[in-house]
């Protein structure tokens, strides 16, 4: 048993996008990642998805039977985007994030393009 | 989807050692919980439970294999009990965690007795 401390983890990285692995926890791992400017309009058929902020403010944009909504998320607050709905995370300045998701979630969903990671690293 | 103020939550309560459900995610909750003091020796058959600790410090005990451990977890820091280990959570002083754990968790694991609860409170 370890003892996670995430201010340090997150010192470890700068990329955007690109979340790391810090846990495993059941049938999920627990991730740091990064977020400047948009993501990507997308979805998980299968996972729900729990972005906890610690830092910044994470405008999250979802969109259900064609209504457009955006929620703010800030510091010590957190989110969970129900699988199957389209969301795309956005952050005018840099936004850190706490996420927990099985571990089949791909970071792009439904979609695969240049963002899409296959493999995330541990740290 | 709604966004939850972790310190808004946990204004809502005061009681010791009686998770909260703040948020349900695939086949999990989200619980907030206030320690204080110590708890007991218990394990979980099948579940893994991440402790986030969100103020103060937590003495987690644990034994396997007959060797007993604590580790201290801060502020900011989080650990994950993996299932079958015996552990005790110490609160020297209150302690404010997030649990992530799956709904099937009890709280006293293993053991049933004055401390167990049924059924958690939604807030």
């Amino acid at each position: 048993m370890e003892v996670v401390n995430v201010a340090r983890k997150l010192s470890q990285f700068a990329e955007h996008w690109s979340p790391k692995i810090v846990g495993e926890v059941n049938d999920s791992y627990v991730k740091l990642v990064k977020f400047k400017g948009e993501f990507m309009w997308h979805h998980h058929e299968q996972e729900d998805e729990l972005f906890l902020v610690l830092g910044g403010t994470l405008r999250m944009k979802s969109r259900e039977h064609g209504i457009e909504r955006e929620e703010m998320v800030r510091r010590g607050e957190f989110i969970i985007v129900p699988r199957g709905v389209e969301h795309m995370p956005v952050a005018d300045e840099e936004v850190h994030v706490m996420l927990l998701e099985p571990k089949s979630t791909l970071n792009t969903g439904n979609v695969r393009n240049t963002r899409t990671l296959e493999q995330l690293e541990r740290i």
